[in-house]
């Protein structure tokens, strides 16, 4: 860890080591979780349990000696905000570095560009895959696959609850305002927040794998769907996605867990501890409720209308779609892009959206839009009656004019990366479509696109490696929210 | 005026008598407008010279009642903002349904949404036509349109500088407290500053008048395109736009006097008062040149690398497609929606930013992403910093955060009506690229949208009725800063 003075000192700016001590156990945790993966290639007498193997025996490496090089650093150390913004950072690019490795060693052809790229739309939990002909991959990839979405929407629940709110992005700090009101006292601690969560995420999987398996799926199928169900991720095993089953129960269950994993997970422990309204109480939940079935009626009433489906078909791929596309899963049970120009053009609005802060999902959350038309309106009453005094409200709190101004300068900063990813990806000769889609899909975390290319019947595979690298850029700099990467990229974060 | 108590009785709420007053004086002006069309169309020998003189009977006979109507109302009566909200709201919506007599009674078939739609966007100085064929239109009609666009452009101005800033709308606050600021005293009356930005305005439009004359258009041609080129408006008197004069020269005269027109008018009045300096202190300038230069340069550079357009050929017709677009004029001098992928993308982009505040641009106004990409400087120093002081600053001046919510509010409802307008276009049938395209056209009173159905080779003829009318509200919204028009419907404001 040593540098001659004469360089750039990192030391003095933001001490690595508990960085690289976190880093080093992600990465351990990550090669454990490759061994089931290696385990069902063996069952099922593939050669790729190699691959598996090699994999995890690199990531296990060098995590080991991640955290062989950080021993005199303490287990629970105080994060500066610098150091919070480069671990969450770090942690996740090399986090999707490691997790690329089987996608690179095994016999698909994907490179350098499409493993990264299917890694990083894995672990954020996007869905977009460049993997054509799932129906013959390797078992052990079909379950690394879902495996990283697993993952990936655990990792991103106990971010949203103890590293997000620390760092004040976007309006985060209204939930730090909630979690620390000593009145409320939600649960006293993070970590045994995070067991909680965990123990619940893990127990709805299981409830997931049931249903999807009494409904007729394998039960390889069941435990892969259930586990990009719950973490609205959308990788499936087969490239017709959710629509191969063509089971309407199946699909109804997939309608729930989705919504399941949009809803904020620290809810779930309230209702365990005997909060039951807590639940439909919550402006987060009913906003989210609210969209999904506004998102519904609409595209039902398209499909119906146009006489396109009828009766509860119509409602069932309306739903769906909208559930897959507000949740950011990205599940297809119908192509929706031949639905005609208005499917097409709410549910281009609808990707931005996304589902509840602090849980699976990706997007700019509801919690934002609920503030948002709070501030719109008071603006409208403070332009009749100037001198009125008029605050937004969120959760029965007034919003603090700060709060108010970073959620709406993420809401800015969410446009400018998008109009920026939509250039590059059209420079590099994407249609307006797919471009614009293919930037919105990315940032948001959903998954497919719109339009021919890369809608719901295709998948990322045609793209030229650049845009692959451009919407992994994306996908991470959504997930985490814009500001926890970019503030890397500010000069100031590197002055002393 | 009278209204019996049962119903909603208006008069307690907002005085309409001043209103109608202004309503009625506008008329008057607007009829007296329509006079040189008549005689233009007379001295051609065009039996629609009747056309005129019918409409601008009905104009001044409505305008005169109004006046006589309200006798008894101050001729400088103190508006409330309520009062000045429906007076700004009201005047444009009542100006645009009389302007577009002419083209309803004319021979053109348009239609009553046709006829509206034309009219809407010569006011608003959208500049997006319905007419097919403008070279066999009569004279009176040409002149007519260019007239609209002149009036529309002056009349922005004086509200952009007297009216707006008053009623604090979307940061608008921030060119209060300059023009009233006792150190500054700019020019201490809004009348005399009206009348001297007139001045300027006709002299400009005399001088582009001019030099296009003098390369080579018709005294006819020069003036009707002068008036659309310094109002920022963009009808022509031909199909082909400015494209059918194939003349670098007129290209880089219109180039230049777009520029001039999208630079607040107040500046003018500084430098002829000998503050030569200010034009390039002034923050807006700054942002606005650097955005057209950067935006130059990249069509510029796609459309030499691509082959496509060398050298001046590439570097002027790169200049003119982002100087009409940026300024929201909508002259078309060579159809940018053939020139690929990235060119869309980008002016998709340029479309929604526009000119100066002050100016006769439409768009989001570049001051406002001044502030924005402040917002977000402070944004990112704050993360880092979180005990640490920092304010966006604004031509030198720290920004309230009222102010900033104020800005960051309307950018955020400047995208809600785009989407909202989009999914109701795509309802309509109309394909993603037009839906949207033609949303933010409308909005950012652009002109032109993408595409094969409305891009700058085609107009928007074929688009159904509805589409008609919803593009009209689209452009008033635009031009009247969204809350303008959008408080009315606030329950709010009928209230007492």
């Amino acid at each position: 860890m040593r540098r001659s003075r004469s360089r750039l000192d990192l030391r003095a700016i933001v001490d690595l080591r508990p960085v690289a001590m976190v880093v080093g156990i992600v990465l351990l945790v990550l090669a454990l979780a490759m061994l089931p993966s290696m385990l069902a290639d063996l069952i099922a007498g593939h050669a790729d349990w190699q691959v598996f193997l090699l994999s995890a025996s690199c990531t296990a490496f060098i995590g080991v000696s991640l955290i062989l090089m950080t021993t005199g650093v303490s287990r629970t150390p105080e994060l500066t905000v610098r150091q919070g913004f480069l671990l969450t950072t770090l942690t996740w690019v090399t986090t999707t570095a490691f997790a690329a490795l089987p996608f690179a060693f095994s016999d698909l052809g994907l490179g350098a560009a499409g493993a990264f790229f299917e890694a990083m739309s894995g672990i954020t939990t996007t869905g977009s895959t460049v993997i054509v002909g799932l129906e013959a991959a390797p078992p052990g990839i079909l379950l690394w696959r879902a495996m990283l979405q697993w993952l990936g929407g655990i990792g991103i629940i106990v971010m949203g609850i103890a590293i997000l709110p620390m760092l004040s992005i976007g309006g985060m700090q209204l939930f730090r305002t909630e979690s620390t009101d000593s009145s409320e006292k939600i649960l006293p601690r993070a970590a045994q927040i995070a067991t909680n969560i965990a123990l619940i995420y893990l127990l709805l999987s299981l409830l997931c794998a049931s249903i999807y398996w009494l409904f007729g799926m394998s039960w390889f199928d069941a435990a892969a769907h259930a586990m990009t169900t719950i973490a609205t991720g959308g990788y499936s095993t087969y490239d017709a996605s959710i629509g191969h089953f063509a089971s309407p129960a199946i699909e109804w269950t997939a309608i729930t867990f989705m919504i399941v994993g949009g809803i904020p997970f620290v809810l779930y422990v309230q209702i365990l501890r005997g909060q039951k309204l807590q639940l439909f109480h919550d402006v987060q939940v009913r906003w989210f409720l609210g969209i999904l079935a506004g998102g519904t009626a609409l595209l039902a009433f398209w499909l119906v209308q146009r006489g396109l489906m009828f009766g509860h078909d119509g409602l069932r791929h309306a739903a769906f779609a909208t559930v897959s596309v507000v949740t950011g899963t990205g599940y297809a049970a119908s192509d929706f892009n031949a639905w005609g120009t208005f499917p097409v053009g709410v549910i281009f609005f609808l990707m931005c959206i996304g589902g509840c802060s602090g849980s699976t999902t990706g997007g700019m959350k509801v919690f934002r839009f609920a503030v948002l038309y709070q501030i719109a309106r008071v603006q409208v009453l403070r332009l009749l009656q100037p001198s009125g005094v008029f605050r937004p409200i969120y959760n029965g709190q007034p919003v603090a004019d700060q709060t108010a101004i970073s959620i709406l300068g993420f809401v800015f900063v969410f446009a400018l990366s998008f109009a920026v990813l939509s250039i590059l990806l059209s420079f590099l000769g994407l249609d307006y479509l797919t471009a614009m889609s293919g930037a919105l899909s990315a940032l948001a975390n959903v998954g497919p696109g719109l339009g021919d290319l890369i809608g719901p019947a295709k998948n990322f595979a045609a793209l030229p490696d650049t845009a692959k690298w451009l919407l992994s850029a994306g996908m991470l700099l959504g997930r985490l929210e814009l500001f926890t990467v970019l503030v890397l990229f500010a000069p100031a974060f590197w002055r002393a």
